[in-house]
């Protein structure tokens, strides 16, 4: 086998590659890269056992074969190649790469112990690449890095006649993402918080549509040039929709990068236990308050309110930053009382919906 | 005290002192910076015992007063502020800070059990700031960062007729920048190499000349709005110019930004224990080789060599792009032999020079 192909492409895919290829693995395998010669170009695939990645990069391509190189290595001498195109040739049990003035040759594994790819064939529903990539990312950071509940470590979608959604939770606060799409089927799929950040780094790359199908225990998802699988969590989560409240006593609308500047500074007074920020809303406006062992601050903040409002809200500010982040220019804020959830929305973008509780004070 | 100064030089100025002041320290007041009204600014101190900082920002001042505050508060908060200016003052045990719509209040403690600082008041020698800052920059990476021999933990200044010497050396590769000064005192001062870091970072920000002066266990340095004195280590360096090789059979010029790059490349297959790679002339030309367990890298590079060179020498790859680390455009490297040590020098900076010995092979 005989390729030749941009230096620029190939360390393209082999960046998203890398993020998935472990560097120990207990299935030694795993940390071995599979580069193929086909026809239209080298076929590149990678493993952690709980996602695994397909790439095709378009080369010019003599004979066929595979080879497997160890993934990370293959990686790092591509990035520093010093010529703009890059010729790869198996010789014997050697992969031999070139690029201008260097010259390498990786030792290659037998192909035969990688491990069979899960992904659908059937059944694939087609969406916009992007608007899925958004989807996910705006509310991932909500899934639980802990194992308070296995289940809020992963990111549910849900399929749903006409839309589809995202949603995440670690227990203590939500993020939830509508996306309108021509969806006819009911499922839902809890896919692990870290594959979910691969996908959208693997959708990023993507422009159009990709397809989306389920087959056994694994989501998967093929576009121009990739195939994804990733396997699914056991379970699904539990009736969140019950505790995003129906009431709002006050409403209150912000420019929402004012309010994050706002509470980053004034959470650097903060206690530094719970993070506790207050909002106080009183005589037409808001102000956001922090006091701790150091010292208090203290902000006055424009804010569209009703006049008569007074209430105090307590949060951990870390958390109030978080919902806020996806709201890139006004943030509607519902608030259900000092004691009870409330919501964040984006003004701009109906699909984002966060819920975030009050501390008890 | 009411002070009042623009957001940017102080917190410029909170930057530098930041990296001095401890987030935690056995001497808890050194966790505190110390803020003092004067006429002609505000002066900021801070220290973490083996450095001591005094930085003056210009500000307009009514009255006089000390207050100490946590230091690395006080920067969060300024860097954070929402205006351009800052209004400071003391108001009972409390500093109030106000910029724009935010305001806060800090915690003070009494400025009694401040240590006194050490800085030098008589005898200062006068040396441009930038020269001083890029003899120490370029000779730091070579001091230890382990307990080997403790002196090499430091940076040696040495003050010699006619020049000042900045040297560092973990007692395997050593780095020396000769500065041509009109100096006239014989001297060895060596300052704990994360001082000297301080040391550059403090001097950055200096334009034209500073006074040096020694005074007791301390390096002072002086100049516009700052004064900082540096902890000395005891002892000084082994007389380390035997380790220089007075003859050599070889020597080659090369571009060294292309050599560190092929080194960046080849490095990648080495060995990971060892870091060796070869640097093989022959024919006229030098080829640059490694080769570990997964496989092998060669380039070929273009130097200025004699013909009929022949030398194969092993280095710690890390190890020579530390010496080429300073040389910006071209390296004049000097070979005693494959076993015995080698010199890198700067063909357009005649003070620096960097030894670097083979590995055994």
């Amino acid at each position: 086998m005989q390729i030749r192909l941009p230096k620029r492409s190939f360390s393209e895919a082999l960046a998203v590659l890398d993020r998935v290829v472990p560097t120990r693995a207990s299935n030694v395998v795993l940390t071995q890269l599979w580069v193929e010669a086909r026809p239209e170009g080298v076929l590149l695939r990678g493993s952690n056992g709980e996602i695994d990645l397909e790439i095709l990069v378009p080369a010019e391509v003599d004979g066929k074969g595979v080879r497997l190189v160890p993934g990370q290595l293959l990686g790092q001498v591509v990035r520093n190649l010093p010529g703009e195109l890059v010729e790869i040739a198996a010789e014997g049990g050697e992969l031999l790469i070139e690029s201008g003035s260097f010259s390498t040759r990786l030792a290659t594994a037998p192909a035969d112990d990688y491990p069979q790819f899960s992904f659908a064939t059937t059944e694939m529903l087609h969406l916009p690449a992007q608007e899925l990539a958004r989807a996910i990312q705006r509310v991932r950071y909500a899934a639980s890095n802990e194992d308070y509940r296995a289940i809020f470590r992963g990111v549910q979608l849900e399929l749903h006649p006409g839309r589809l959604r995202a949603v995440a939770s670690d227990g203590f606060r939500l993020a939830l993402y509508d996306l309108a799409l021509p969806l006819e089927r009911e499922a839902r799929l809890v896919v692990p918080a870290r594959s979910a950040d691969e996908i959208v780094k693997v959708l990023d790359r993507v422009e159009g549509e990709v397809a989306l199908g389920v087959e056994g225990a694994h989501l998967s998802l093929a576009g121009d040039g990739f195939r994804l699988a990733a396997a699914l969590m056991e379970g699904e989560f539990p009736d969140y929709e019950r505790v995003i409240p129906g009431e709002f006593p006050l409403e209150a609308r912000l420019a929402a990068p004012a309010l994050r500047d706002s509470l980053k500074r004034v959470k650097v007074l903060a206690d530094r236990n719970n993070h506790r920020v207050d909002l106080v809303f009183s005589g037409g406006g808001l102000e956001i308050v922090a006091a701790g062992d150091l010292g208090r601050g203290t902000e006055r903040l424009e804010a569209e309110v009703p006049a008569d409002a007074e209430m105090l809200l307590a949060y951990n500010a870390e958390y109030l930053l978080d919902a806020l982040g996806p709201v890139a220019q006004t943030a509607r804020l519902r608030f259900s009382g000092p004691a009870s959830a409330s919501v964040v929305q984006d003004e701009d973008d109906a699909g984002y919906l966060a819920v975030v509780v009050p501390l008890r004070v």
